[in-house]
């Protein structure tokens, strides 16, 4: 028996979201129905993080408890061979008995993708998010700096979770400019639901002029939602990778 | 009356390729469809290159002619709001009466995304090739040096397609690696049918070991298809750039 953990790709955009819902295909529901169909057993995955309907993931993680003689380098390849094209596990990794994928990790970085221009783009319309208006990237920079580091996110967050606290840290934005497309990167010790969308979507609107940089300070005074902007589309959205660190192989190097 | 050249960019996966067809869907029967819809009337569309199913654009560029009063910078608006979201115009020109978008080429541009790993891309399933084994890109290049300039490519074309002469110009090919991604990128003042995707396939070989720079050489002396390698699949190559000169407003910068 062994403790597993999986490094999930995937394409959301056909999919109900992450997680294991009583009707439509979840990306979790296909890793279940691979694990049954490789051991015969219901095995029970945890996630890291659930992704939304049509949010994308190049390092999504998994754990679970196996009971299996496949040797766990050779895990990846028996997995894809019965997974759908638009879900690939990249790595799998034994790991310590207590480990679990959502508990054990102490951050993750997710990046947004947003295209520019006048007309929309063919090849990214399922993972970008499309902007017309012409976007201030000093002044966004200016807004990403002010939600940096440990705040009450409690203002950017979609209601429909129950979290005790909603103190965050965010270590680092980062902006990225290649041709037409912007990717804006988000790390942080965890995120609550929707806030790395709310975010985009605030600094959207700080970066065209439609929300005032004060916007941010209040909505991480007061946690007034109205104060921050809308949430961003969810296919402009990748969840890129989950830190761990009380396990001595760390997974990834930040 | 208006002779008008429109770029346009496309995700290929579920066309039958750029031609129109009696049976399946065209990118040009998308674009003669829509452009039916807002004139009322037939009108003729020349592509630039034909590109295959599966195949995609960037810049792919058409021509016709146009008795309509919409402004010219109008067009890919228009365009648009009929086109299905995996075809989008980019940009629309006015040009001279005896312009034709295939005629008038002067060159190409292609690029070619290959992946590699060990286990395959879920997000880029569409747009890659997948290359399990290990590839020496040193000898890549040395293979890519020795197609670039005037040569017969009949070596490097597919059957199918009736060409006066196979002899063609490579001004450039590149390469960039990133992470795990690798795209080549080919210039030149024209392509034979298949032509870039059989150099890719040869180059792959060749970088892999699976075959020497002593074949390209001689495909390049003798034309025989044997020596090249094989047709590298579709999903991995796009039309990026259609290069014009002889038009006071050049399209694109070099």
């Amino acid at each position: 028996m062994r403790n597993i953990l999986i490094e999930i790709e995937y394409d959301g955009t056909n999919y109900y979201g992450w997680q294991l819902q009583p009707k439509g295909r979840t990306i979790q529901g296909e890793i279940v129905s691979v694990l049954k169909e490789l051991t015969g057993t219901d095995i029970t995955v945890h996630g890291a993080g659930r992704t939304d309907s049509r949010v994308h993931a190049r390092g999504q993680t998994a754990s679970f408890t196996l009971v299996s003689s496949i040797p766990t380098d050779r895990i990846p390849q028996a997995m894809n061979r019965l997974l759908p094209a638009d879900i690939s596990v990249k790595k799998a990794h034994e790991v310590p008995g207590d480990f679990h994928a959502r508990y054990s990790a102490i951050g993750k970085r997710y990046s947004y993708q947003i295209y520019r221009g006048p007309n929309r783009s063919a090849l990214l319309r399922n993972y970008c998010h499309h902007v017309i208006y012409s976007l201030d990237l000093e002044k966004m920079k200016e807004g990403a700096a002010l939600l940096i580091g440990t705040h009450d996110f409690g203002g950017f967050m979609s209601s429909g979770s129950s979290v005790k606290s909603t103190v965050r840290t965010v270590h680092a934005i980062n902006l990225k400019e290649e041709e037409n497309r912007l990717w804006l990167t988000f790390e942080g010790n965890g995120f609550l639901y929707n806030m790395v969308r709310i975010m985009v979507g605030t600094l959207i609107q700080v970066s065209a002029g439609q929300r005032s940089l004060e916007n941010i300070k209040l909505a991480l005074e007061n946690q007034n939602r109205n104060e921050a902007g809308p949430t961003a589309p969810p296919q402009g959205l990748f969840l890129d990778k989950v830190f761990y660190q009380d396990w001595n192989q760390p997974i990834t190097e930040k």
